[in-house]
């Protein structure tokens, strides 16, 4: 082995910044043999060859006739560009993990580059034994040919039919948080993350360097993100791969990272520097972990990364015809597109797979050959095979405390005062105490602002940075806890991912104006969750629990920006199967759904609940029996005992209870002779017909609550527009009058901005009487004193700057 | 003046990361007389009292009376904790605009600390000159006060309402791109912009600071960043205030900037730190931007920026009882909470708003004293008042071409195939010509493969990063340009926006799929526009104009992860005053819709196109008249001349429009005694009432077109609930059969995928047999033969991996 040299900064200062020639690397050992380094370099081969013929063949697969047009594909489809870097990464990381028997895992970013991932996995028999008819052999390998990128196959990214993969890289950025969600609490855990220097662009990858903050070495494993400068996107240079020696650097270690290169073109030495590259920082990870572990302290080391610079195409032809292709934009999907038309360029392609000799590393059969098979690990410390990529297999059942022994005692409906989400932290708090070890609670700064500070009582924030003196004073930070917060929605979102993905449970709370930061995000880990469905080996991992306040009908004081309900409809336009909403009414409610939610597995469920105090309505029994149902009738604020209503007073979401309770006390009062149902909805998808959700009412049952032809004044957290949308087949849809945030606001009180949204009690009740004009005179007299009820009140708010007391004091009156 | 002395690296990294003590700071000057820092701070302490005084007080402005709870608002609101750090920032630039006679702006990124930003704005006049009530004296400075966080007043950020600000800060992380767009084609102009230590926590903050690969410094300002490290969040310490000097400065140097630090809590020290290094902050962009322009040659310089590192409410008291305050979270909101209920808590207050000494400060009418007056600067160079940021003002007409001179020839409708895209590109192409420096095109990485590629013949990509030889190759890379890539949604947009709030046009184009990961931002944006239209001050801006390509029917190749047609459910949430969507059926439509967005002002103009080849159906006349009226029924499709139809076939969008021809095909064929009136849609409000929306159909006009009581058929581009909820009032809706996107999609052909959506013309046509049973045997009859195509063609489209040549070469047969 040669001496150990390390380029200094000075040195690193006159790099080039070209991706080919000999490896330059930080660490200049040579610690494989030249016969290492032909094996190595003949299973890459192997590789590059698979990823060619995946994007081309759909016949002759091993090439054992003279290419031609009947063989390819007629539409050609899929990604080539990242393919070498990182099946190179792949093979490297394999020698290691044989070497210290690592628990690996392989994390694609630039997932369009699937055809590495898949190659590996094919190689290393994982996707033989999950897809049978994918065998290790001619046949075999043509099938995986043909369906990759093909109709009914599989796409070009690391999707969830794809063996190893927890995350698909189709939307870009979110690798490396998803990478450290998978490593919290698996302290044996390496997860080796291909970061793509086109998603190292975006925002969320990156502020997520930033997770070392995070991250306890005594408790948590280790990311080993190997950022691959491939130099270009679809059309364009990246920005990492055009900057200087000096700023690339300096990134990284200001990210808190100690970046190592490895670049070039050249293969045996970029062999021999990934091997020892790879190998120092594998060295400093357990040695780090060694030291915090003996040590009991945990630290913040500056954790080591890659940074992996070869060209964009590797192994490709450098020019085709005039043009640049590999180590240029070219190379990023079919790299030769037009073999149909232009008999040169099959040419040309079949030149370039030949040049891998695949007869050399495939037997007759199809079969990789032995010397080549040994380099792989076996069983589950395959990348393609490890469990924590297949979260659901790990996964342990949630410890759950009864949460009925959480209930507030309601012995008459709207009367106490109690801060649901105060009340609903303990029973967190003690879901923390009873799963030390597979459940966390991530939010971006606001866990106590959303009054969910007892939780600090079983597990306070983590925090791995500097401590300051006041920190003493309140400040609930420790390297060992259960609460994340950093001021990064993309973050705490890609964290919760992870953990989930990898078999653990956890919960996010956020602010609801600012979660449609993270649509895109949702979005799609629901898709990731639908496609699981479809993939028989995919273990169920548990649900994506995401709790909304501070809403909308409390951000009076915050204005209009901070006003926005609107993630239910991004939600409700997701697969039935995988997505969830919950409008829990009160206290005891909230328990009821979350406990439900906190079990569940598959599911993004959405709870929507205020963090202020609110008058409570339904003691224990009779919300776990409201929310089973999901919707229903509450008798005790209804008068129409036993006959059709006249009217329906309906509401979805805690504020709006209040106010259609209120509304309805109003009516009564004014008009006595008036028959209400007052009906209140939980689960929002129980109002969509049942073929369309799972949770749907059936129009006989809907029919029984709603009535076909009698006025329903609905009263709606979110948009309006969202239950007209979720209820548009129901007989009577005519008839239901809803309300809802129509994007009026600014700074107002809580009245003000009911009443300009036209949510509050008094604008509901003047509703009420506008569609029954059967009332008359009496109606017209009631209206009236209505509106000079609301002028009143209007006015009070106005030159005080706070609603009345007798509207925070109000209780239900019968 | 003192030598300069420069802090080595060496000595930076031993620096303390406290904020209190001392400044510290890399440039050791003292460039102030103690006449001029005396001043300075008397400013500073003008500034502190009127943001005390706006948290607190109704009453008493300039505390002429002891102070009582008769004086405090009785619901205190507001933002402190920031508000010192950024007054301090405004004050020092005052000074420099004054010496240099600078074009400047200040960009809150925090603006939760908007009394920072209101107090500098009415010590300059501006406020009063303005709003004439909250005039220079005791009455207008009591009003001011009132106003901040009450009802009907203004907010905690920088609002609209605020003189000066084009930047609200209410959502978090987009101050830097916001401040680039402002700077962009602005040569002389610099943006001061403060980045609060929460907001570069976002994602979006993150990745911006790489702008500066993108900025020109001959034809572009500059941007000059004031980072404060304030150290705390609402409930937590901030990163980037955590982590060692070291780190903090090698980031900024990886970011491409030279960091200058000034820390510390020592008022006077604290001035001639800040003095000096906002100076030689300024000596070096104008340095720079000097030596490119003389020598012609753009280059990308290490742009400076400042660390300010100071504490949390600065000037506050550092503790209350046993509780931290200055330097720590409590500071955040409202500093001293419980004034009302804690008597020696008021005595607390009254004491440090007497410390500012206010009777110094301001005569006994209430105004600035001269001295203090004198330190703004006047006219428009003071940042309040500085047009950029009431762009509107600025705003030149774009020059057009006419557009009806990119026409492509329509002889017969559904017989020629053009890509609407590519034409479109040519009348950008030219658009760009005509508007050399105020019209710019934004897109993440994808104007070529969104084939809009002829811009380049105008105006090539903008790119300060390195360049290889192969750039050469088709790179269209070059530093004066006209369209800005960055794989960053975030980025792009934010820097759109910030080009036309300060007066200029713009485009993004962007894929479809992905532009979820902008939502939140043009959210804020909506609303933005939508209060700027109730601030009479204000002048229009150009249109925020949103191209999706790349759409839904066309990413089966791409896979579920790529196919999410949402974003219109979230932009038709807005405010019907700011919002428009269009979906152009061909390359002439797409053509007179663009035309008409680029012209229009204050909207978020939302255009669906998609970028392959599509049939063509109207000339340009034609299509002149259908976008102007938004929708309408083409005769030349339908066979009902004259009479009431059997059924009508709707659509909305190229690709759908292009199946419900076919449908009609079909069924005109199958069926030929059926009357089919065949409806287009191209402005999506249309379908909404007259009365919810400024482009909605009375119903008379939507009776006329789509009938009470016949079948429609609606094949619509997004997800289908989308048209529900925008016509749930109309009568008839029950007959309204709407198919659309339903979350169906794998790797399929384009076919496939209509046909897993149902909104294949196969699906299409059997819908309206279903829907006739009138029709009886015959109709049987028909479905059961287009049932059978359908399955000719899924299965030839299975077996082969692309759509059947038919089905790709149809045209209209009529």
């Amino acid at each position: 082995m040669a001496p150990n040299v390390e380029k200094t900064a000075a040195e690193l200062e006159t790099m080039s910044i070209s991706p080919f020639g000999t490896a330059r690397a930080t660490i200049n050992e040579k610690p494989l043999s030249e016969e290492e380094v032909r094996k190595m370099n003949n299973y890459f081969r192997a590789t590059m060859y698979l990823c060619l013929g995946m994007i081309y063949l759909k016949e002759n697969p091993l090439l054992q006739e003279p290419l031609s047009l009947n063989h390819i594909k007629r539409r050609l489809l899929g990604h080539w560009g990242s393919d070498a870097g990182q099946s190179f990464t792949w093979i490297h990381m394999n020698r290691l993990i044989k070497k210290y028997d690592l628990d690996a895992i392989f994390i694609s970013g630039p997932g369009h580059g699937a055809p590495a991932v898949l190659s590996n996995s094919y190689l290393e028999g994982v996707y033989s034994e999950v897809y049978p008819d994918k065998s290790e052999d001619i046949e075999g390998m043509r099938r995986f040919f043909k369906q990759f990128s093909f109709p009914g196959g599989i796409g070009s990214h690391a999707t969830p039919e794809t063996p190893g993969s927890l995350h698909e890289g189709g939307e870009l950025g979110y690798s490396i948080s998803h990478a450290f969600g998978t490593v919290f609490d698996h302290p044996d855990l390496i997860s080796v993350t291909m970061v793509g220097d086109g998603e190292a662009e975006t925002g969320p990858l990156a502020t997520s360097w930033h997770s070392t903050k995070f991250l306890n070495p005594i408790t948590d494993g280790a990311v080993l993100p190997v950022l691959h400068l491939n130099g270009y996107k679809i059309n364009n240079p990246t920005i990492l791969a055009r900057i200087s020696h000096e700023e690339i650097e300096a990134l990284f270690v200001g990210y808190g990272w100690t970046p190592y290169f490895v670049e070039g073109s050249d293969l045996p030495t970029m062999h021999q520097a990934m091997a020892s590259t790879m190998e120092r920082c594998i060295t400093e990870i357990k040695g780090y972990q060694k030291q915090a572990r003996e040590s009991g302290k945990a630290f913040r080391p500056r954790w080591p990364m890659i940074v992996l610079r070869t060209p964009k195409g590797w192994t490709g032809p450098r020019k085709i015809g005039d043009h640049f292709n590999e180590g240029f934009w070219r190379a990023h999907q079919v790299p030769i597109p037009d073999v149909a038309s232009n008999k040169s360029h099959l040419k040309i392609l079949e030149d370039w797979m030949r040049s891998y000799e695949p007869e050399k590393l495939f037997d007759k059969s199809g079969a990789l050959i032995p010397e080549l098979k040994a380099l792989a690990p076996s069983g589950v410390r395959r990348m393609s095979a490890n469990p924590v990529a297949n979260g659901g297999i790990l996964r342990r059942k949630l410890h759950m405390p009864d949460f009925r022994t959480y209930a507030t005692e309601v012995k008459k409906s709207g009367v106490t005062n109690v801060g649901s989400m105060a009340l609903f932290a303990t029973l967190l708090r003690d879901i923390v105490k009873k799963n030390p070890n597979h459940f966390r609670v991530f939010g971006p700064d606001e866990t106590e602002s959303n009054k969910l500070g007892a939780i600090y009582e079983a597990g306070k924030k983590v925090w791995l940075g500097e401590y300051f003196e006041e920190d003493a004073d309140g400040g609930n930070l420790v390297t060992e806890g259960r609460v994340m917060e950093m001021l990064s929605e993309h973050t705490c979102e890609g964290w919760l991912e992870g953990y989930i993905l990898s078999g653990r449970h956890g919960f996010l709370n956020s602010y609801e104006p600012f979660i449609h930061i993270i649509d895109s995000m949702v979005n799609q880990h629901c898709k990731w969750l639908e496609k699981c469905l479809e993939v028989e080996w995919r273990v169920k991992v548990a649900s994506l629990n995401i709790l909304l306040t501070a809403t909308v009908w409390r951000q009076d004081h915050n204005g209009f920006t901070h006003q926005d309900p609107g993630f239910l409809d991004v939600v409700a336009n997701k697969s039935p199967e995988v997505v969830r909403i919950y409008l829990p009414p009160d206290a005891n409610c909230l328990l009821s759904v979350a406990d439900h939610c906190l079990r569940s597995a598959n599911y993004v469920n959405v709870i929507v609940a205020d963090k202020q105090d609110h008058l409570q309505y339904l003691d224990m029994e009779q919300a776990i029996a409201h929310c089973t149902k999901g919707l229903g009738i509450w008798d005790w604020a209804s008068n129409e005992q036993g006959e059709e209503p006249d009217v329906v007073m309906a509401c979805c979401g805690d504020v709006p209870t209040h106010e259609s309770l209120a509304a309805t006390a109003l009516l009564r009062q004014h008009l006595p002779q008036l028959k209400i149902r007052f009906v209140n909805v939980v689960d929002l998808f129980k109002l969509i017909p049942e073929k369309e959700h799972p949770h749907g009412l059936s129009d006989r049952e809907w029919r029984a609550i709603f009535t076909d032809d009698k006025p329903v004044i609905f009263n709606f957290h979110s948009y309006p527009w969202l239950i007209h949308r979720l209820t548009y087949k129901r007989k009577g849809q005519h008839n239901l009058h809803v309300r809802g945030y129509k994007e009026k606001g600014n700074i107002d009180t809580p009245l003000e901005l009911a009443i300009r949204n036209e949510t509050d009690r008094f604008s509901l009740a003047i509703d009420a009487i506008d569609r029954l004009p059967v009332l008359g005179n009496t109606g017209a007299a009631a209206r009236e004193a209505l509106l000079n009820e609301q002028i009143k009140a209007r006015n009070y708010a106005f030159h005080e700057g706070i609603d009345p007391e007798e509207l925070r004091a109000w209780v239900w009156p019968f």
